[in-house]
């Protein structure tokens, strides 16, 4: 397991590991609404896209248990408030869904929380406590998920020795371990030494701040370089693999990441590396045709302008600010999930009828 | 030519556009001696390869008339004090020599001032004389051949319209008018609109700091990028041309350019975009073979750690800092010099002859 905690349910609120800090202090943000949720998911205290859909569902109980505490109807027949609660529900849900428009797991999460059927409740109590209870086993479940990953892709990349990642797929992304982190994780307890190069992964340096942090926390040996030196560095140093998260895969086999893995991707296949992409089976997203149709979120520009309180550019500049971008599957040696690995479009649709 | 002056003799001191302050200020660093310009080098307080050359020969007058002052010899005619001027000329030529190791109009400039020969002149004061107007020339030069090099790339581009840059090969890298961005000023007074987007360029942000600023500065309309979001730009916008300078081509066409340019190059081929290189003669190294047989300036990690007094990594962490990388030969459509356009290895060699 990861070192740390990115997530915990607490007494009935969730303590979220504060990445907007990291690496300069560990702080505990406490959600103890929806709307605190909502607002650290926006804000980017906890990100990473199975981390978001954790924290979304925790923020899904929050929403509900307020619902009906509002109303007051704990003690209450589910039948005897069907459409207050329905209509609440609905609002809940996409008011968490809307906080990030690209990972997938955010809906896949809700839409696990939002099947539970409230009306089998003999109580709305009961109800309450049965989904505070499935959002803590899917933070389990993605825990687990992370370490079938990581095995899973600790056999496929054999003796593998040197690494490079982009961004943070790391036990701070998810609910702990992590997924291209979790694989580099299970590598070094076979291996023992192992080397990871790190992207800083402008703007909001997820790379920079948080997979350093994370890794050196666990005794990884890592290295941190810009990303404009991603090209050089497979040039003239032994990478073994590059290895990533995604936010979403398409029927396709496209993978939507962060911004610059396209670029990683492409540097990858020119200097014939292996380009590895470690995921939950629920990141895969077979309703979308391919990475063209995935809406890609466009952040505040000031994230570009600086960082921090620190300020580099004039005002009035033209910035682009996306978050994320599509690798074609053509560039993806294997995806590595807790069901298998899977190779290209085609493999993507076996593993779905398996 | 372009709206500021990046370097100016005034009465006998160099004054230079202090190039890390930009743009939130616009100041000046007046250098007096031969010390002070070989740390406006190695601080970047001038940077780029042609503006370097032109501050060194600056540099050499300063150091060389400081040399003639503390010997008490204005007067005196050369031979007579031959040896201890041959010395203290070569320890001029090496102090600026070492400033920076890896962009070769540097060497250039200064074998330039250095091939003047002292013992011609009737005073030591005559000779000073010499060398100051020497240095004058050298930087009214570099502007006419940015001009010219302007002028030929307009002439190649074409109908280009939306443009790619790397760092800053622009006024401000060079006596002024700029060599990449001395072509799209050239375009830009033929065509009128244009589009070019820049990238921010860490760690030390010439992109966002520089190209932004000069571009704004003369009117061209200019959107900025993180070095990440290359590739998904690429993709998803209609690129023309990708047009980047260079701190050095070796004789086999090799670029050494500023850290992330090989990695335009790769994504340029990849989308089917033409990569171009504005640079002056000066800047090619006919002496070495390829770009692997260069020194690679490894600059203080401090610089990725961070930003100006903004520190956003941990203590203690392992960093590469390469401020250059190579891009091979056959990742470049055509280099445009003062002299022509050149194609490849052989087209460096033809020019040569010529």
């Amino acid at each position: 397991m990861s070192s740390f905690r990115t997530m915990e349910w607490v007494d009935g609120n969730l303590h979220l590991l504060d990445q907007t800090k990291l690496p300069g202090s560990e702080e505990i943000v406490v959600c103890k609404t929806m709307d605190d949720v909502c607002e650290s998911i926006r804000n980017m205290v906890v990100r990473g896209a199975p981390a978001i859909g954790c924290a979304a569902a925790f923020g899904y109980v929050l929403g509900v248990r307020s619902l009906v505490k509002d109303l007051n109807v704990e003690n209450i027949s589910p039948n005897s408030c069907s459409s207050l609660v329905t209509e609440g529900r609905e609002k809940i849900y996409y008011s968490l869904l809307k906080t990030r428009p690209t990972a997938v797991n955010l809906e896949w999460a809700l839409k696990r929380m939002q099947s539970i059927d409230y009306k089998k409740y003999k109580s709305m109590q009961s109800y309450v406590n049965a989904i505070e209870l499935k959002a803590i086993c899917l933070l389990k479940e993605d825990i687990n998920t992370n370490l079938k990953i990581g095995e899973i892709g600790a056999d496929l990349l054999g003796r593998c020795r040197s690494f490079l990642t982009h961004c943070n797929a790391g036990g701070l992304a998810t609910g702990g371990y992590g997924t291209a982190l979790g694989v580099i994780r299970s590598i070094k307890s076979r291996l023992g030494d192992i080397n990871v190069f790190a992207t800083e992964t402008r703007p909001l340096l997820q790379g920079a701040r948080l997979t350093a942090w994370e890794l050196t926390k666990d005794g990884i040996q890592v290295t941190l370089i810009t990303d404009s030196m991603c090209g050089a560095l497979m040039q003239t140093r032994e990478i073994d693999a590059v290895i990533v998260g995604a936010d979403r895969i398409t029927a396709n086999g496209d993978v939507v990441n962060k911004i610059g893995t396209y670029t990683v991707s492409v540097l990858a296949k020119e200097n014939n590396i292996p380009f590895y992409v470690a995921a939950p089976w629920s990141t895969i997203d077979l309703s979308t045709r391919s990475g063209g149709d995935v809406e890609i979120e466009q952040r505040n520009v000031n994230e570009v302008r600086g960082f921090g309180d620190s300020v580099w550019v004039q005002e009035n500049l033209d910035i682009f600010n996306p978050a994320f971008d599509v690798t074609p599957v053509e560039y993806v040696s294997a995806i590595i999930t807790e069901k298998g690995v899977i190779r290209g479009s085609v493999g993507l649709q076996e593993m779905r009828q398996s």
